[in-house]
């Protein structure tokens, strides 16, 4: 641990703070790349009316489009909460090197968030999880992964 | 499973193989509230340069947005492929009420894309992630969860 990934997170804490001032949940994030903070987001899913717009999700939509690249390789995320599991496949997803965090998922809880309760629910078979699950039509929707393998030009990610 | 479920499914796999002419990953998403699709979404990771744009989670902002409320309790998502772990835990804060889904996540696999591997990734404790994961200055982080208590005039979700 660096001297700069104390102020990255402090950073991050910042915003979570000031983010309740302005309406939103006390979480914040910044991305930082070679040294420097190249996005920073705060949980907006109440102000923006948007359930995906956790400070993680944020700051990843920012630096991907400052950058103009899906793929963040070589980015650190220091978010003031633990991801919840859709914030860290996002990070997975825009291939982030590594991730600070202060508060836990626990922490999240006791204040009356979910994450902790995702986590388990992504755990478990599909046919136990509380979201009543169902396949259909899987001999159709393959169809669709048939053309996508045949195609020669496509960007993979 | 009714009718209107198998129509609703077809429509989800229509957008799923459109898109590919139009760039985008073999993927679709439909939600419904009512009988009624009041959202469509397809993958636009690429093409929006925006490593979080599943196709389930353009639909859910796009459902958000229509309705000016960030929770969607009472729909359902019909969608191509088994939400990967962003999408299926979006579709958790989103209080959706039911999924349906087409491929597989071992379907998606074996065309490519990380769904299984982010699913196993998530299961295991943050030390054996991939990611490194390092907590960092909790106890000036946990002030931000304090201070959230504190409010009285909050909007939970």
């Amino acid at each position: 641990m660096k001297n700069t990934d104390i102020e990255f997170m402090r950073e991050a804490i910042r915003l979570s703070i000031e983010n309740i001032s302005d309406k939103g949940g006390p979480f914040g994030a910044v991305i930082v790349k070679d040294g420097e903070i190249i996005a920073k987001g705060t949980n907006r899913v109440t102000s923006s009316i948007d359930p995906t717009a956790h400070a993680e999700i944020v700051a990843i939509r920012e630096a991907a489009k400052k950058f103009n690249n899906f793929n963040l390789s070589g980015c650190t995320i220091y978010t003031s909460c633990e991801p919840c599991p859709m914030c860290l496949s996002a990070i997975y997803w825009a291939r982030i090197d590594r991730v600070f965090y202060g508060n836990t998922k626990i922490d999240a809880k006791k204040i009356g968030f979910d994450d902790s309760f995702i986590y388990d629910e992504i755990k478990l078979p599909i046919e136990k999880r509380s979201v009543k699950t169902t396949q259909l039509l899987r001999d159709e929707a393959i169809k669709g992964f048939k053309k996508w393998e045949e195609i020669e030009d496509k960007t993979d990610y």
